[in-house]
Parts: structure tokens; C-alpha cells; sequence
């Protein structure tokens, strides 16, 4: 496997849905009437102010799926601790590990030395899983030795206000390279499904133009190019 | 303002997008693949299968987004606490409440005496409410004496577990008339959006067939299509 | 009843409990270790740092539960509205509602023509509420002409993150007075159980020093001390 | 290390605390004096009452703090899919892993074997970590090649509602060994700081007297003693 993200599936009409939930509160009308006849440019202003000032909870009406692809467990364990959100991931209880399949990280890839170790040590483990299953150990105590890179895939399904918040988080350099990546590939499909949405997302320093963070990564505040140009090749 | 439900939006293609994140679990196939390929006939058997085991995780990647308008806000206040689902309310902070507007309940719509000395009440209060408002108090302090029953509209998006879970509280006969009228037309909206997901949902007695309430209904075990036709006139 | 807010519980020891669970992320010691263990001195500097990079998650380790007497259920409609927390309210469906009890707004209270109407309309509400129940409708019917403003009681519980969370919304003038004088209590109870922890919280402008309302209310940014002295009588 | 679970702190009275918030929904009187006045013989009654109907909101009133040293990050990944719940977990980007410290499956360490071959295995993933890292690789690139079953440390909270659920799925024989090892740990020392929340908990064929895994363990029914009693060396 290599990293794939896809959608698997989003809330229809996103920004338009977002726009006449958030107009519901301050009207006299149903939200069906503002649905329909919200005009276009209308919406991007709405979803502006209500970023801007903070007012994100309309954002939670439109909800998107991603099928998520080849990270390894290191991340989907980090990726995991965002509560708000829903999760199915294959398991390694039931599923075989038929094929050494790890993710390298970019400092080991780049030194060819480390990364003939890397892969060694990943053959060596997986040959054991292997045998040990063969002896009768069940695969779920055989994958204890199996390394923390190993690849796994999930589905996952975010609310668009939970995703700012993970962009927000993830996409600063102070994450690790590996889920920062995913956030970005992630932005980069939410942003095709939902240009008003997501028309600004990211961490501190692009949303608010400054740093909070108490050990700073040191670069200037990233544009929005910039961050979604910004491949780590997984 | 009569009690109007409607389906705003929701998760294209509901039934397969469950079946196939719940198979993605027990697969290695992605969950793209596991989308496109995916029988229809097999998914009835996957969703029945993760209900009855209460493997309910899978369903959380369906959401639905219902307009609610004409409930009222003693009807929301018990609404809002379920927690895990997004809501956007029409404040009474900002929207005059321009005409006399409030749900009759139908222990007192039966007898004519109590409707006309309850709607009279209803509409003192809302005389004293504009009054108020004239006098220079604010709208949000004027509705204090405005009665419970007043209406109010809302956005409301929940996910096919936590659906699960509102039908099973508020289809009970123990649950008030006014919510479980709510519940009914959502399941009813759910069903035709979503066929499999929502084959069997509802109070105890339908779903497990046995009721756990200290003090029980004494009616004998509903069934869905009894559930689905017991219209409550609002 | 008028508005009352004590502490029924708290976590032991919050502010070090969050320090100790904080100082776990980045040690090689054992949680246990480092609650024996941690010095006064630091832990105050370990909290600021927490608050002053966002990195709120260990505040979710110390939990405060409150009992609030009587807010109106426009109060505790707007109070429930936060999911990141636990309640239990008195209900109008079991409770009978034995004399009148309403909040009233300090802009009625202020001109006693308009509160003496107030009343008037409370008493009578209140007067058909019970002969409705005598006429046989029930409870949780004849409540719906029960005025908005009618007092109940609950218990709640937040942990220290969510309490920041509410604090600032709530403690904002932007937020209506009622709920504001709740926040400023419980702001005041938390401070005495976890003075470290609840060191600095508040509105936007008090806590990062610029508001970030579309319409701000124009008044300079608020100190702790001013907003806690700041009593609404109710 | 070797497994290890201490309670790190827990709301006071924690049963009297539960029984007094849920008394308060139908009970005229304030919670603190129900809190202060609540006979002891009554409180059992209530809280048995409410686990058997299945209203279990009040038990979120007690909240309790695990610090859990020694198990697998393997079942942290398990572990953190709990989203009812707080944690904060010993960072490998920011603390070097300085000793081999793996947890070992009883399945391998019955065999001979197979648990030298586990344990070289772990010594030169170990090993090739330490010496990634002196060649400049980052920690949080080095643990990529350390294998799934290396130990970690974390501190959770939960509330006794979540508890119960957590309870209800990892003490079920479904459950890897691992999991349902700290789950009976939690359990034995909830039952000593709540002996009335936690009276009756484990897993379905214990608490409700049948099973609905589809695919079931096939042993009898567990009782709670022999739940307790039935230790995995770790």
C-alpha cells in the first residue's frame, strides 16, 4: 500500500447547508425556504462571519467521509484521539498481514544504509508473525511484534467543524510529518467538496496569523498555497 | 406555525456507505472498493447483522439533517439534550415573535373550555410580550412570560447510531406525546432516505422485545408499522 | 427559590491531579510518582503553560459538580445546549409546580408597573396550571402555559476544559445576564476548589486580550476582579 | 515495567453523589440537601434501580482517574476508541524509550521458543532504534521500527456511565486479553471506591443474563466473582 485518501462520501451541498442552518437562528423563515433561496454569494459571506467570530457550530451540519489508506498505526493511533469523530478500522484480529507493508519514514528513507535496516528489521518481523502463526499463535498476539510503521486503512467521518479544528492542530508544523500529510490531503479534498468551507483552514498561524505554541517551529506563517503545495511523499 | 419535519440533507448512498465502512473492518480491500463492489442484498445482511450484535459503530457514518419547525421550546429543551447531534435553534434573543404561536396540547384541546381559557392566557402573555417590547424591555427578557408552549424552529443532524438510540427513548409511550410525534416523522423521513439502516428501530419492545422500564406502559409490544401510523395531530 | 450555586463534588486535589496527568507526557515516571511528588511552585507554571498554548486536554482530568437552584428554563435550555457535560433536572413531568416561581428580568424588575403586570400574569398562569390539573390534564401538559421564565434545579457536571469553554462564552456581556450571573458563581466555586486551574477564565477579551464578537459591546476588556464583582441580582 | 493500575483520584462519594443528582429529577428538594440527607439503605435501592431501567445519566456525575502503567500500545490504540473519556499519554516523540520493554502475549511466553525469538526480535529493533537515533533520525521517526507490543503509560478518566459501557465490551471473553486484563483491574478497584455503581458490571451475559455477540464465546455466563478472580499474568 501506499497513502491514498479519498472521499468516500459528504453531506450534499455543504456550504449551502451550513449557510441556511446558521441563518435559521436570526429569521423568521424554515430552514427548508432558506435552503432554496439563499443566494450564492450570500453564503460566502455568511460562512466568513461566522469563522471569524468564532461562531462554528452551524459548521457541525455537514459531515464528511474519507477512506483513508496505507498510514501506519503510529498515526492512525494519534489520528484516533480526535473524539469527535466516527472510525472504522481494519483489524489486525481478523485480518492477515499477508505482505510486509510499513511505512518509512522520510529521515530513513533519505540514507539508503538506514533504510536497508529499516527494511530488514520489518522482513525479519514479519517472517516471524508469519511462523508464529503457523505454530499456533493467534494473529492478533503474533502482530505484538510486528513494528509500530505498519500500514493500516480506515474509514473516517469528520464534521466540518471538527475538521477545522483537526486542520487546525495537524496541519502545524509541531505535528509529525505522517498525519500532517494526511490533514493536508484531507484539506485538499474537503476544500474540492467545499470551497466556502474550507476557504480558510489551518493552523494558528494561517487562521489567526500568529503562533500559541510555547516552543515555535521558528518559519514564518504559512499561506494557504504554500501549506497545501507542501507534499510529504508517503 | 403547525409541526412541519423535513429532510434537509443527508449522506448520499446511506445504507452501502455503513456496509461498507463495517466490512472495511474484516477486509483487506480498501473502502473504495468495498463501496463500488458491494451487493445490494448483502448489505440488508450486514446491517441486520451489526444491529442485533449492537455493533453500532459502523452507523455513525450516516448523518441526516432534519428542519424542525413548529415544536415547542418545552419540546426542544428535552431535545437538546441529546447530546451527540449538532443544533441550530431560531433564537428568541433576535426574532420578534410577532403573532400568537404555541402548541395546544391535546389533553387540552379536547375540551373547549381549556382551549379557549389557555389560548387566552397565550394571548395575554403575547400582548404583554409586544407591550414589554414597547416599553424598551428587550425581546430576550420580554419572553419570560411567554408560556412554555410557545413554538420554535431548528436544524438538527444526527447520525444513524445516535438516531438509533432518540427513536429507541422517544418512541416509547413513556416518553411525552410532543417528542414522540417528532420521533415518529423522522423515522418515518429516515426510513424512505435510508430503508436498511432504519428496517427495525424504536422503543425496547420493538427493537429487543422486551420492555426495561420500572414502570411499563402495560400496552402489548408494538410493531413498526403500528409505531409508524400512531399519529399524534399537532 | 432564588438563584443559588454550590458545589456538590469535585475531583481531589484538581490542580495537581491536571499537572501530574500533564507531566506524564513528557516523563519517563509513573503518574502515581508524579502526583507524590510534584512541587507547589511548579505546578503553577505548569497549568499557565498548559492554558497559554491551548493544550487543554489534561484539564479534562478534574471534574466539578454543581447544584443550581433556581434559573429559569430559559436559563437551562440555553445551559444545555453544552454537550461536553452531564445533567440531571428536576422534571416539570413529576414534579408539581406548587407556587409561583418565576425569575424576573431586572429590566422588569426596574419599573415596578411592568413587574407588578409580570406577576399578575405569573399568578394567573400559574392560578389555571393547577385547575387544569384538577379538570384532569396532566403534568406535563398544563405546563405548557406556564410562563418561560418559571425556576427549576439541576445538577452539573463539567470538567475544567469544558469550564473554560463555558466561561468564555458565558461570561461574555455579549451572553444574556441570566446565564452570565450563573457562569460568574460557578466561575467564583471553582476558583476556591482549583484556584491554579481557574487562575485566569473568561470572556475572549479578558483571556487573550481582544474580543472577537462581529458586534462587540464596546466596553474596554473586562479584569477578573471587575467580573467577579460584577453580581446580577436575581 | 510490568502492568500496573492505581486509582489517581475520584470524585468523593461517589455513590451518594449519583443517587442525589438522580433524586433531584423528581424531588422537590435541592440537591445538596438531598445529598446531605440521603439514607444510606436508600442509596442502593436508587442506583439499582436506575442500572436496571437503564437510565444511567446520573452515574456521569462520578467521575474516576486511572493511572495505567505497562500495557501495550497495542491496547492504548483499543483503549482511546473510547471517546467518553480523557486521556494523557507518555509522548514517544518527546520521551526515549531507554530499555526494551514489550509486553509479551501469554501465548508466546508458554512457549519457549517462541518467546526467545519475541524478545531477540524486540533486542534488535531496540537496538537499531538507539543507533537510528545517534545517527540523527528523531525519535519520532526512530519507534517506527519498535514493535506493537512495546509498553506504554497514560492517565484516563472516566465517568462511571462510560465506565459501565467500557466495563460491558472489554470484559467480555470477545475482548483480547490484554484489554480485558485492564478492564478487571479498573473494575476490582472501581467496586472499592463505588461498591454501589459499580455492584453489577462486566460484560452482557452478565449484566443482562444472555449474550448478543454473534459469534459467541460458547462458556457459560460469568459470574462477577469469577470475572474478578480471572487474572492474565501480564
Amino acid at each position: 500500500m501506499t497513502l491514498a485518501v479519498h472521499l468516500l462520501s459528504c453531506t450534499p451541498e455543504p456550504d449551502r447547508t451550513v449557510a441556511a442552518a446558521a441563518r435559521l437562528c436570526y429569521s423568521d423563515a424554515s430552514a427548508e425556504d432558506l435552503l432554496a433561496k439563499i443566494e450564492e454569494k450570500k453564503v460566502m459571506g455568511f460562512l466568513r462571519h461566522l469563522r471569524r467570530s468564532g461562531h462554528m457550530s452551524p459548521f457541525e451540519h455537514a459531515s464528511f467521509s474519507f477512506a483513508v489508506d496505507g498510514i501506519s498505526r503510529i498515526c492512525s493511533h494519534q489520528l484516533v484521539r480526535h473524539r469527535m469523530a466516527s472510525y472504522s478500522q481494519q483489524s489486525q484480529r481478523y485480518v492477515a498481514m499477508s505482505e510486509v507493508d510499513v511505512v518509512v519514514p522520510p529521515s530513513i528513507e533519505a540514507d539508503p544504509g538506514l533504510k536497508e535496516r529499516f527494511l530488514n528489521l520489518a522482513a525479519s518481523s514479519h517472517e516471524a508473525y508469519r511462523e508464529f502463526i503457523e505454530e499456533g499463535v493467534p494473529r492478533e498476539d503474533a502482530r505484538y511484534l510486528l513494528p509500530h510503521g505498519w500500514r493500516t486503512r480506515l474509514v473516517l467521518t469528520m464534521n466540518a467543524r471538527e475538521l477545522h479544528h483537526f486542520f487546525r492542530l495537524r496541519l502545524c508544523r509541531r505535528a509529525q510529518w505522517e498525519i500532517r500529510e494526511l490533514a493536508r490531503r484531507m484539506l485538499l479534498i474537503a476544500r474540492g467538496a467545499a470551497p466556502l468551507l474550507f476557504d480558510v483552514a489551518g493552523p494558528d498561524c494561517l487562521v489567526e496569523g500568529e503562533c500559541r505554541e510555547a516552543n515555535p517551529c521558528g518559519h514564518p506563517c504559512v499561506s494557504i498555497e504554500d501549506l497545501l503545495a507542501d507534499e510529504t511523499p508517503l
